[in-house]
């Protein structure tokens, strides 16, 4: 693994318990762990449940007792880090977003493609499919209860920038992070809603915006950085279906702590879903039954429901941890049964092509087409 | 009409708008009111819609023009209005509780069968079982939506006492009020039950309690006068079949400003509502398919709930003071046809013989027997 | 009043209830209807409570004994009927939206401001303003309890064209209604957006759509007539002040039968709210104890609250017919008093403004100020 | 670990763990298992991540490389396995509830004290008092967020019995279980309600209830077995200070699948919490602004909150099982420092003595004394 902060704790817990909760093929060993300081790498070894910590993750690469190299560092070095491995003839599982460019991005899912011609696979950590909730969704649509999907209504709250004191970050340099909440957040809402409804958007017009234009750099007397990155955005989408998507991404919605939320409206169902309350989906049916028609609030935690079975009792519930041991799961899987696992990087790519597009229209303040 | 306060607007409220949002075949002619104050029954008069104003409520029941008595004072009248006004030959719509004790109750009781044989019609003003979402449940159990019912549970939770300071009044001087929370919104819990699930509580182990007994006496420079009612009431009952349900009212839930809540389970389904959100049902049905189970909220707003076809169209939400408009065109639609309107007074005195028996058992420690 | 459909009852029942909940300086009196068909006419005018109907709404304008308009029919007759109401010399309440263009729009507030002069007055009925939640909300932002303002968010969600076998009707004849779900609701959140925040919408990029495009025509054996309004719109706008909105408007958001709600969020608190749950608003607080905070559910039924002195005891909810109760008590306050009445005609044409800026956005594909 | 079924899978995910998220003095090794069958032993340790499998508890206990003997059998073998292992200088980590009897429950609770005395520690698992929300309640409680506390309310709702045509199985025979509801799901709310006003339960009447007294043997042809404990529970307690308290324990509740709900309120403040929506504290204050008075909901995965310094950022939401992680890391906290862990035996105990008192209570159908 690369990168051992907060990403690299939520992937060390995955690989360290999907064993425990699933029967898998392969056990997950935690090997090695990369960072920068020699010191806090040690550290977070021991704390995560790394059996050693390197400071040089091609050195990850070159080790023939490795077979995975899992990527949670920031977005600026996944695509060496991802190329690399993948010609090292690595599995590979990318934090999201896949790449700060569609460039870098393009050239991710080409190497993952030709690595795929030779069994080696690469996935990217859009996690939140992995909510049982969220997938129970994508099952309901897929298999028709929604009918004719029209409208995609996703919004991703966060208001940790609210505060207009709040310290500069990497997160808010664009060199380093490539954007802001569009990203970050966006592009895991607009993940999201190209799977669950089966589509890709194809057309756009967006806006990304900036409240605060400098903040205090850290430990600077209170010297004024630069914002080089959006604090918020706002897509108005056509999926190639004609269904209509509107997607919100802002880390200045204050009180909503991790509020990514969906709604999706079909000719013959809805369902809508928010991550503050994953533990449940909220599911419309259309029965011809007006006198008892209404949302159903499902508590995903039944055996019957996505992952439920390899989990506790109904009734018990599952935090935004469990979504990672899931994908370790199902990554493992998918390696053992020599399948691309899911999210591919080409899939990836389709969302940094959405972004790369807001961008776009964002500067042109028209439609632009997705391509 | 006798007593202009709180209930005397609410009912007045319920007559003067039934014509317009119902087809009823008599139409309600709003007469006099009678109250204690001249002055202020005149001003109240005038504010509710009253032709006149009287201070005798005797006035009332010798007129030729008037046909109702609606008698909304506090309860340690009611016996004596209604019984005068029944031997009048004025049909009776008498406000919850029917009264301080089983024995007016049952005095009225008498007077209102012996009454019903020459067509003149009583009732007791429960109005929440003309809630839509309250109506509804009762269709959903009385068709057998819930299948065997064995659970019943309320809770009627108000505030208003929980400041210690908060001044003595007449509400909780047993002399004019007879019980606290118990027969004034204890009431409403046991009519609700008895009503929801069509059957009465034939034992019960119940407990009154007391947090603060004394509190000032308004206008008397802090001077402590004691409280004579419950503050609270707890009553574990089992209905005549079976069914077993729990009762709790109290003024001491600091935040529940109006929560009558119930949910009811049964062998094939449940049903939850709260006041506080009176136009939503929740209705649990087990229909075999675990994956998309759940309590679903019905907005209970469409043409096909309970007396909605009289109001807006679906999705037009409707308050407190609607039920008090269907409940006088229950009234009305239920004198013009001859039949005996619902709640009845013997409905009314069986709730009576519950809180009496509440009381008995709150001081005995054991099970007693209703009847 | 012209029209008896269903905002002619609404507005009949806030015409007959004000005096009742409001001590007003004048008492509104139900003189006169006037609809197309004598009889229907006249059976409204019996089920609604007015005195008299006519079959032409000219006569209203004409008598001496009516001093108020009240304009409940479809869009398109507004601007003649308010026009010749007011240079009559009778105040006027109209319903929304105000026109079915920019053009007639203005030259209705043109009137409205001529008739000013002599202390004729003119109001449009968006009535949500006057739901105490939303008047609450208005509240806390003008105070300062929000800090400065970011985002506006608003949806308003209805589903009754979401089976596509459903009747064509006016509504979807743009000759009739101007346009679709945008008039019809947009109206509303744009009204409300601009409002609680007391800015105007300045630029905005927009889209409209349409679904289904014909549908079968009332009694003529499946022939389909064309839908010549959008089904959905969808608005990035962009305030004065530089807040940035999100406003949607739908008709097949299947299961959401009146979602009106909003999200405000500023530098100091959020609030957020649902028609559906009318007498609830979510309101959060930067206080600084980040151990209890969160968003808090105020139950909008305190006397302390907007209109609620007038209404019921706290815990005691409204309806949506509340809201019209108090629209024709402040109209009447205003006009006693000699103040204009909001939402003046001004404001209700800058609303319509946003609306037609919609239009050619939607054509365009890029941003329009709004002018 | 002793058994390696339901409660085994949890615990071993909390030692697991619990050195991962939290810096611990001790770290936990998963040294060996014991079950019944050697074969589905073995599987559970390789499953569930243990070095050995035994089939005698007691050789765990024998074996110089184990300091904590973890029970997670069912309640009937709780004694014995406790008490030699306390006497064997083991530290002893016990599931609820503690015994099947009082007296069981005393004899481990004199074990404990004397085994203290030596240093060495037993606890039992009452791990809700683990959940996040939960502890903050406590702390609000304790710190006079909610003044004198009056009511204390608590349900414990769940479904599984609700179809009477399900089997049989070891929860409803007594031998086995020594209740059914009442230990296995009011044993958590009693606990819940004693620790959470910190004061004991004084008297109570109670009733138990059976509402399908026979059921499928399991394998048996339809042949019935008596069902020899109860469906539910219903206690009215009244506390040491005078709380009144109510609490219900259910397996009938059709649709609950998991609701352990409470609710307490205070002069000053109430807390609402529902394991359902675990991750949710409901608070209440009073703080004389009615304006914007209500619930605020709290989630609670605010670094401040309990635990949660040692898990996600703010909005990242935890599940059922990591209360198992915090419960491992409390226990290895305090056996390290050397200091009681909570809730120890004398705590069980007390919770032991208010169920006997039930049993007694609903026998006599009088109110009872516990002691």
């Amino acid at each position: 693994m690369v990168g051992h902060a907060f990403m690299g704790a939520a992937h060390s817990h995955g690989w360290r318990n999907a064993g425990r909760a699933f029967d898998l093929p392969l056990e997950p060993r935690l090997v090695a762990v990369a960072g920068t300081s020699a010191e806090r790498t040690a550290a977070a070894a021991r704390r995560l449940g790394w059996e050693e910590s390197l400071t040089d993750w091609r050195e990850l690469i070159e080790r023939d007792d490795i077979d995975v190299i899992d990527i949670c560092t920031p977005s600026d070095t996944h695509r060496e880090i991802a190329v690399a491995a993948l010609q090292a003839g690595k599995h590979v599982l990318c934090e999201k977003p896949l790449a700060n460019s569609l460039d870098e991005a393009e050239e991710m899912a080409a190497a993952a493609r030709s690595a795929a011609e030779r069994g080696i696979w690469a996935m990217c950590g859009f996690t939140y499919r992995r909510q049982p909730a969220v997938a129970l969704a994508r099952e309901l649509i897929q298999d028709g209860r929604l009918g004719e999907v029209r409208h995609v209504r996703l919004v991703y709250l966060q208001d940790w920038l609210s505060d207009e004191s709040a310290e500069h970050s990497w997160r808010l340099d664009a060199s380093r992070s490539g954007s802001g909440a569009l990203g970050d957040l966006g592009s895991h809402a607009i993940d999201l809603a190209q799977w669950l409804i089966g589509d890709d958007v194809a057309r756009l017009s967006a806006r990304t915006t900036v409240f605060v234009d400098a903040r205090p750099a850290p430990g600077a007397n209170g010297t004024l950085r630069p914002v080089t990155v959006d604090d918020a955005a706002f897509v108005l989408a056509e999926f190639g279906s004609g269904v209509i998507g509107t997607i919100e991404a802002t880390r200045y919605a204050l009180g909503r702590k991790n509020a990514l939320r969906f709604e999706i409206n079909g000719s013959k169902g809805s369902v809508a879903w928010d991550l503050e309350r994953n533990n449940e989906l909220e599911f419309y049916e259309a029965d011809g039954q007006p006198g008892t028609a209404g949302f159903t609030r499902v508590l995903t935690t039944d055996p019957s429901h996505p992952y439920l079975a390899n989990w506790w009792p109904a009734g018990h519930t599952l935090g935004y941890d469990h979504a990672f041991v899931n994908q370790a799961a199902d990554f493992v899987n998918a390696v053992a049964a020599g399948v691309q696992p899911e999210p591919s990087f080409d899939a990836a790519a389709s969302v940094q092509r959405v972004l790369a597009t807001v961008a776009t229209s964002s500067g042109s303040g028209t439609w632009e087409v997705v391509a």
